[in-house]
């Protein structure tokens, strides 16, 4: 069955233009995967549509109410059951390439993305099955947060990418940052591609990039370096 | 001078619909910031608008040229000077809550978006000023980066948000994870509002939240616990 992904949002408008754009694009068209947006305000029974109410206990913000999220999350498990239930919020576990490759291995995900203060606590409690975050810091609503986890995820879908190879040698897959990339010309602006790259002598050049990788993270992100030790 | 915010991309249509979408789109339709986007593949001058070409040393994918990449930074920087040039690439710091800041309270921001093995590294050392990454894990390209960072900073422009008080209570800005928010109804199918939140009691909900923020933090990202007391 074809990877599914469920996008539950007040603001299903958001998606139109990345997802018929690029690489994501074609993937969809050739289907490749699939992708289906549930727009939680449809879901909401009172004349006005409501999706959002004042948090008990006072405070700032709106927060997203119980019925309409699990509506439209009921209504997306009617469609197509057994996705992994997952809930963008600032309150998960650190979206890494580790969770993508565990999504892209599964039958496929669907997204909740929040809006203001994010919803009530319940939901998380009965109907997600996995918090996620994509990063340190706020964003308005969970869509480009959503939006990130669809691209990590799905490219990593058999046929997405032309060349697997790609996957293999990047960022992170390795526990390192990737070496620098140099094209042609060879030099542009007084600047010059290093000279071991155009030696031709391949056991100098993976030296060489390999050295640069571990410069780079040791200098960037000694943090990943760390993380791989302990992993050992 | 109204904050700018200018995209370097060869996808140009990919952040239509985003930016006309909810808080971002009206953001932008009241002036409070403008966006421009600059498609890379126009300021290529070869008759088939060629970007990209294979690396130097050989390895799978391919990597984005000089010239349309600094022409078109240089076309940005034409149109609007002084602004943070940065490069999304998974080899940068990694973006945070401090970093949105510290860039919301500047001129603007030129957001360059790599695509394939990302541009090649001479663009980098010559015309970028800083290098972000959303977190580790790969993209297909910039794009989906450069909107989480384009969201996270202009939200904290003065007049996108109404409420200037649920900026200071949220995840990330003390240090420590939200805590559970609930709306009505009091019981939804089984699930009760914790007590204490319908008490009326302000120094006593107070307390349960800042208990809740406490546990979920320790449960989830103990290392920013840690972060903060080595700040202290």
């Amino acid at each position: 069955m074809t990877f599914a992904v469920q996008l539950l949002t007040i603001f299903p408008d958001f998606f139109t233009s990345p997802l018929s754009t690029s690489l994501m694009g074609k993937a969809i068209e050739r289907g490749i995967f699939e992708v289906d947006a549930f727009d939680i305000r449809e879901f909401a029974t009172d004349k006005h549509r409501t999706t959002d109410d004042v948090p008990y206990g006072g405070g700032a913000g709106m927060v997203m109410k119980c019925e309409p999220t699990v509506a439209a999350l009921e209504a997306a498990a009617a469609a197509r059951p057994g996705l992994t239930r997952i809930y963008m919020t600032p309150q998960g576990e650190p979206f890494t390439q580790k969770i993508a490759q565990e999504l892209a291995a599964g039958p496929g995900m669907v997204l909740l993305c929040g809006r203001y203060e994010g919803v009530d606590y319940r939901v998380r409690e009965g109907w997600i099955d996995r918090e996620i975050c994509v990063g340190d810091f706020v964003l308005t609503g969970g869509e480009p947060a959503a939006l990130v986890v669809l691209n990590a995820v799905t490219r990593l879908l058999p046929g997405v990418l032309g060349n697997a190879a790609s996957i293999d040698e990047e960022s992170f897959s390795s526990g390192m940052l990737e070496y620098p990339h140099y094209t042609r010309p060879r030099e542009f602006r007084g600047r010059e591609v290093p000279e071991v790259l155009l030696s031709g002598h391949h056991a100098r050049i993976d030296a060489w990039r390999l050295e640069q990788s571990l410069l780079r993270t040791q200098a960037v992100r000694p943090d990943l370096l760390e993380r791989a030790a302990e992993e050992e």
